[in-house]
């Protein structure tokens, strides 16, 4: 029988998993008394997401039409008892078969769920449930179903995320200050197991901690877990930790970790002769992984949400390791939500503006023109809220409730419409009218393409300072406020003339006294474009200060924010918070991406990597080897100060190597000397 | 301590209850086979509504800031275990105690809840919850939280419709056709309970009917139960019906029905000398009841839907039946939904334009600005969706989707827009014009009335027929169909010259050759119309002929359509089914309103009867006393051949009776003698 598939409406698997993992942040409520510093009673409390969360539908139809030619048998499964297989206008439940003579069909799936989302699996061969049912729907035109190919058994859960799950024991256990204190050895995540628990006991608190400090400041760490043990076990909600602290406790348990994770392999692969650099490399994709859920992650301990800005850096670093281009598409989706759009994404202007880079971006990383079909009419909706809060000059201006972010970073924001802001709005008007014109919709196109020379042009007119040679942030003020922002983005999206290009190297990049960059979020586009003018040497330097100064501190993942110059438990501290800071965070994961595209040097030159180039660099290494995916196949590079070998498992790839292009062919390794 | 109310986002009660209702229609499911006719299972399935049906917020954020002079004590009180009192930024769980010192407090309830919608009660004083806490949202302006005065009690559950349940025993049983047959007496609604099944059972089948012959016809009954036994017990859904019929049995069983209704008591009282009419107005009221649930069904064995078309007429009823306002508020929040619309309300025009009108109309009988404005956004967005869809001359005209209805009558509706639904277009910007100008929203209201004065003259010049001396249906067709509606509308909205409404009452109302209404749904339009020009005569000739038709057939309930050349079954068939006619059909209770406003002729001259004219007639009576609400009074009115007697609860009224007025004391009956 033909392999069936659970469909829904398509985008409620992502909306509901959104949904849920938007509301399960969780903070420290502690107190009884407003007017006591310290309570009586620590308990992890709920945190409400700062931005409107879309639920699925709750009613759902879908159809089919087909002529059979040979009998079959159809039946309907579903995760609602309201589901209804209707065929040719009679009525039929789940679990009944219902034998097709050969004839003309027209089957609907109806059903209505209240909590978790309508869901259906009809066996049959011809009308075995899969993208190919259309949605019959009151909004939106005709569209395919919605599946995954998770969830292709009877017997799955939609409703259920498939992660996967291993056991992880403590690395060490201590008795101190008067509990016990478990190690997981390195950050991790997953539920916590509690079994065994002598003196025997019914409730306790279990204090998590990203360190040691943290977990057992039990009145101002970040979560706790209030176990309630019944028969004698507890295991606790997913949580980010690596370590669980029992306080007032001097008994013995049995306690470890169900790891949660998702079993994405990786292809992409780094080794060099410096020992530190391959550290950084092995934390940054296990940073990744660990922030890779129902969608990107920002961080795993605290927010737990999906922030359009940092996931669009983590589709970067994840087309350059894994295969993997579902967690781009989930993430897309849940980022979205349902019409009417009414704030930005995730109320941040940029974040808009780089979701609608990203859809073009997977289309060129990965040649999908059916999700760019999917998601087009929320594009449009997109581009028409984007453009009913605009200007009058057609320019961005902030409205009432618009949160301009692009970086923790001092810019004149409340003087008048940031000059990043615009840059990104004038590439997010490219990435536009590329979608649009893909789809045939050369209207669209036409004013996109419009609208990103006018704004190109404006920019280059406003916000340029001729004596400061750079771009400075806003021209209303008169301030004349130079960072690295503006002149970052104006390079990497070449967004102003070569002359002011070099301008910008020369007054800006180059310049110590524009303040430095301190986030590794914004760091992601100061070294993409610091390895896009030739400079290797400021990413390697950067590698060892900034990754290796977090490494060397004994990090297990990547940080949220460093500061080489703060002393211990300095370092934790961030949002007011004592233990405020995110010590795996996504965003600083990406020298998988920059060692991927400008070390081992392939990039993609043609959608979906029909053609790519493989322009190895050795930087200040002696010695590589590593892997790059590209798409369905993977290219290997190895280079040494004396030669290049690489070989590609797909066709299209070229070497360029001493000024020279070669043409690879199919899993033939080619060696170049270098001269 | 202060009463609280439970307090969720404004509408989301309505909304649930909504999606609820909406998805509750069962029809017979019947067949394992599709070849063979009878299938060897009988089961009520799953209907899916017929339109985007919305869900409540699954999130939510309610807050409020007040200075309190004296400590309080707050306690929250939630449906949902998210759900976090947050005060001054510090995070507290339900269930706790808070003491507040005197000071300035920010509080803030939040939550989540998947399933449901999630609910508030605080126990407190300044902090007590109730309107006065306002929603933190996205979408919408601030505005007030929702609530609704049946949960005001900490155990109520706003999840849970408030309905009132009575005990009703079967009048009759009988044996019949192999199984036992029970009769209420009368149509009536409720969940069935089977109790002491003898021989001992664990499942059988219990069909539905409105008559004896449906429920015995158990391959086309409209609806079945299947009842599996619990400890020897059976509780069914909420259904409609007269008979319960269980074939293939001869035991014994206790069945009764637990009678589920709204508990609202009826201010309007009428009695004559014709028994007949009497009855009607029984028959009437019961079917209204019947029909008043989480809002204004159709009817109750059906759809069970809210449809807005009949609810209009509903609301109208009501208003001369019950002081309840509350009903028409749910009703009108349940129908509009969610935004963005994509689709008219129920997907038909005509009952978008009633939407609007409602608004007006409820404003003009309960003097409640609050509601508006709560609405008036909607409003709006109701107004934007259906401007985006009018011609380029800003007439209707039918888009892909929209059902143009007007009545289940013949019309050229493919022939161009017709004239009824331009006519409901234009009296419904007159009333979006009031209500824009009610808020002061004078762009509004200046755009709705010179849309309406335009409509109005193109209306008068693109469809009225010199030589028929009446509106037609369409001018684009050459066919000059005159039907009634369009003709009732013109009369009934002051939508043409005085000579042209005389032209109309002539060559259409009493033009024998012009088809004549047929569904008691526009016999609400036409009747109305009759009284306004006084023809009274043709009223209660109606009412003996239409409606005691019905009940000299052994109608407990009125009708959704009824025919008296029709014999028998007959009278059961609708929509090419054989029991598919609703015999519980709200929209025949419209005598209630015409002789409420009529005969007893009590009718608000200004905002929330701050003055109403008593204008009494005596119709073919040659008595009659009664009573009407006027809104927070009543009044009553006794009249026979030789004098009237008013008397009224409330001042304002004026009794309007052989060409003079009489202005009426509160509470001092006015007798006046008729020459």
């Amino acid at each position: 029988m033909k392999q069936s598939k659970w469909i829904w409406y398509p985008g409620d698997f992502e909306l509901y998993h959104s949904m849920l993992l938007h509301n399960r942040r969780r903070v420290l409520g502690v107190y009884n008394n407003l007017n006591s510093d310290k309570g009586t009673e620590i308990a992890s409390t709920y945190y409400y997401p700062m931005w409107r969360v879309d639920g699925p539908r709750r009613n759902c139809t879908l159809y089919k039409k087909a002529k059979i030619e040979k009998a079959e048998t159809v039946e309907l499964i579903s995760n609602t008892d309201t589901a209804t297989l209707w065929i040719n206008g009679k009525y039929h439940k789940t679990g009944v078969k219902v034998e097709l003579l050969p004839g003309e069909y027209e089957i609907k799936l109806k059903g209505f769920k209240d909590g978790g989302f309508p869901c259906f699996y009809v066996k049959g061969e011809t009308f075995a449930s899969d993208e190919t049912w259309r949605v019959l729907d009151f909004d939106k035109k005709d569209m395919s179903a919605g599946c995954n190919n998770a969830y292709n058994n009877p017997d799955d859960n939609p409703e259920i995320f498939n992660f996967s799950y291993k056991r992880m024991d403590p690395v060490s256990k201590i008795s101190t200050q008067g509990g016990v204190l478990y190690d997981f050895g390195r950050e991790t995540f997953g539920k916590l197991v509690l079994k065994n628990v002598n003196p025997e006991i019914k409730e306790l608190l279990i204090s998590l901690g990203e360190t040691e400090e943290e977990a057992t400041d039990i009145y101002e760490t970040t979560l706790v877990l209030n176990a309630t043990l019944e028969n004698g076990e507890f295991t606790g909600e997913s949580s980010a930790l690596r370590y669980a602290y029992i306080p007032s406790f001097d008994g013995n348990a049995e306690l470890y970790l169900d790891y949660e994770y998702l079993d994405i392999k990786d292809t992409a692969e780094f080794k060099c002769d410096i020992p530190l650099i391959n550290k950084i490399w092995d934390t940054c994709v296990y940073t990744l992984h660990l922030n890779m859920r129902e969608g990107f992650f920002d961080g795993i301990k605290r927010d737990r949400w999906v922030w359009s800005g940092d996931a669009y850096q983590s589709y970067f670093v994840n087309y350059y390791l894994t295969k993997d281009t579902d967690t781009v598409r989930r993430t897309i989706r849940m980022l979205r939500g349902t019409n009417p759009m009414t704030t930005h994404i995730n109320t941040i202007t940029d974040y808009t503006f780089y979701w609608i880079c990203s859809i073009w971006d997977y289309y060129f990383f990965t040649g999908d023109k059916q999700f760019v079909t999917d998601m087009y009419p929320d594009m449009l909706s997109t581009l028409e809220f984007i453009e009913g809060r605009l200007a009058d000059d057609g320019m961005y201006t902030t409205r009432n409730g618009d949160w301009v972010f692009i970086d923790w970073s001092t810019f004149d924001k409340k003087e008048g419409p940031i000059c990043a802001e615009q840059m990104l709005l004038c590439h997010a008007y490219t990435a536009m009218a590329k979608c649009a014109s893909l789809l045939s919709d050369e209207k669209t196109a036409n004013h996109c393409n419009d609208k990103a020379n006018y704004m190109r042009s404006k920019i280059n007119e406003l916000y340029w300072d001729e004596e400061k040679g750079a771009f400075v942030d806003d021209y209303t003020s008169g301030r004349r406020n130079v960072t690295r922002h503006a002149n970052i983005f104006a390079l990497l999206f070449d967004l102003t003339s070569k002359e002011r290009q070099e301008s910008i190297i020369k007054n800006v990049i180059y310049n110590k006294d524009i303040t430095p960059i301190t986030t590794p979020y914004f760091e992601f586009y100061e070294l993409d474009a610091m390895c896009k003018i030739g400079d290797f040497k400021y990413v390697t330097d950067m590698l060892h200060s900034y990754w290796g100064g977090m490494i060397n501190l004994g990090a297990t993942t990547i940080w949220e924010e460093f500061d080489p110059t703060m002393n211990g438990t300095e370092h934790y501290a961030m949002y007011g918070e004592k233990y405020g800071k995110s010590l795996c965070h996504a965003w600083g994961a990406s020298p998988i991406y920059l060692l991927g595209k400008y070390a081992l040097g392939v990039r993609p030159t043609s959608v979906g990597y029909a053609t790519f180039d493989i322009c190895p660099d050795l930087m200040c290494f002696k010695y590589f080897e590593g892997k790059v995916p590209v798409l369905d196949g993977e290219v290997s590079v190895k280079m040494d100060k004396s030669s290049v070998t690489v070989c590609s498992s797909k066709d299209g790839g070229t070497l360029v190597i001493n000024g020279k292009n070669y043409k690879i062919t199919k899993n033939i390794p080619l060696t170049v000397s270098i001269k």
